[in-house]
């Protein structure tokens, strides 16, 4: 059962994306449009919510939050859209709905992709934004900047397109998940910990590691749903995991043994949670949601 | 003749973009090499040095600028990498050089693109740079976003890719190309205003003018260039805009008529230059050498 506060910040980031898209040029419509399409494709807003709930844990205004929000989404979508391309995974669909190289063309994706990135950071660069100091605003750019980059999403990304096809064993395949996926996750709730004004590392490190258990969790649930669910629910073809001769955790540890692996995650998740001095109530259930899920 | 200063502040940028890359991690070793590959493939380092030489006559020291310049050439380098892609221009050679997808794959160039713009903010962002104030900081962050996205050269790419093979007239070749590489030009003045602490609009609108006349003669020299140059002096092969069935100044005006644009152009960047109260000299030798140069 998701966190009840899941569908306020879904709404809430879908209205300021909304909002975001609107206030942009539409000189190039095409760009406008597959940037939209992209953006507002019903993804999970698992980032937007880490961001939002983080923060609203600690006492941070959703106003001082929703940039963050924005940028956090901005940036995903940018990255599933390059990650569809041919040259890259080549999916055809992604959430049960053409990826955006095929709703519009290979050219308009990549600039989609470009455009969503500069995008991230404009929404925090915003000069308009007085709601934080200027310090922890260049704070979260850095941030931003930092998972995205060749520290980060990019470098997962390029350890998963080098070890396809290829032999590699367990602790490969958690660095490159680390990288692609865990390091925007982490970068969700620094997010919201520098969207406060305390200065308290150990609460920063908590948070830290709950998000790295969780983005390690959501990737092993990742792989055991596409062994266990079919097309219809899971928005892409079954298996294309193993079809693409991916590497996977099932294919590691088999499929009890990638359940186990979850499971514990989902536990250090807990444990990393149970450190902080606040009401994780919202977190709890969502990680509980995260690893529970079926699509 | 190349104002005195150039090969000094591309000596500058040279040395920067190494430790810079040096201080990269090398998880992903193939896009760290790609990124440093198409970062030192021997550019013009124009932008550079609209930073350092615009920057000096306003009296900014040179380690201020060194990030500035540093980020709009990782961002132009990107922009190269994705322009030169098969989906886009789909170009083999990039200065006499085999282009990033061909040195290495299409995926890794879409990558190190990817990775290289994110490093552009990053760069900016960087909380070890304690030579401007926070705000300074941002509104630099804010200009290199919005010029770089779908305000700026996300959106001209997009125009220029939808009018290949397309009718179109003066205006909408100019409005593209004061997009597509006009809003980085004056990008870079921009960064060097705001690396000051000036307040005097009135210079920040001379620059501007200056560059984006400069950036448009720039842009009419490349037309007229890619007609008559030949690829050994070019590094690309000649007349390779119109085989694209790319619309150019040339095609619209007929080469005289470009050359009398490129010359008018190059007389209203010097305009510009005579309204501001400082020492001109290196920036009108330089606009003086990119509309003579042949190369």
């Amino acid at each position: 059962m998701a966190p009840e506060s899941l569908s306020l910040y879904q709404h809430r980031v879908e209205q300021q994306l909304q909002l975001l898209m609107s206030a942009q040029p539409e000189t190039a419509s095409r760009l406008h449009q597959a940037m939209r399409y992209s953006l507002t494709n019903g993804g999970k807003r698992i980032r937007p919510f880490l961001v939002y709930a983080c923060g609203s844990m600690l006492k941070v205004p959703l106003e001082t939050l929703d940039r963050a929000a924005l940028a956090i989404e901005c940036l995903h979508s940018y990255s599933l859209i390059h990650d569809d391309l041919p040259a890259m995974d080549d999916d055809d669909l992604r959430r049960g709905k053409p990826t955006c190289h095929k709703a519009f063309d290979e050219a308009t994706a990549i600039l989609a992709g470009d455009a969503l990135q500069a995008l991230a950071f404009s929404v925090l660069a915003d000069n308009d934004d007085q709601s934080l100091s200027a310090t922890l605003r260049l704070k979260r750019i850095q941030l931003l900047a930092s998972a995205a980059g060749i520290a980060g999403m990019c470098a997962g990304q390029a350890i998963d397109l080098a070890q396809t096809n290829q032999q590699t064993d367990l602790a490969t395949l958690e660095h490159m998940h680390r990288l692609k996926t865990g390091a925007l996750i982490e970068c969700a709730v620094q997010l919201a910990y520098y969207s406060s004004e305390l200065n308290c590392t150990d609460t920063l490190h908590a948070l830290t590691e709950f998000a790295s258990s969780l983005g390690l969790a959501f990737q092993v649930q990742d792989d055991i749903l596409d062994i266990e669910s079919d097309t219809a629910v899971l928005g892409k073809p079954q298996g294309s995991d193993c079809k693409a001769n991916k590497l996977t955790y099932p294919a590691l540890l088999g499929l009890e043994g990638a359940k186990t692996k979850a499971n514990q995650l989902y536990q250090d998740a807990l444990a990393a949670l149970a450190r902080l001095p606040y009401n994780t109530d919202e977190l709890k259930a969502f990680a509980h949601y995260i690893i529970a899920r079926k699509f």
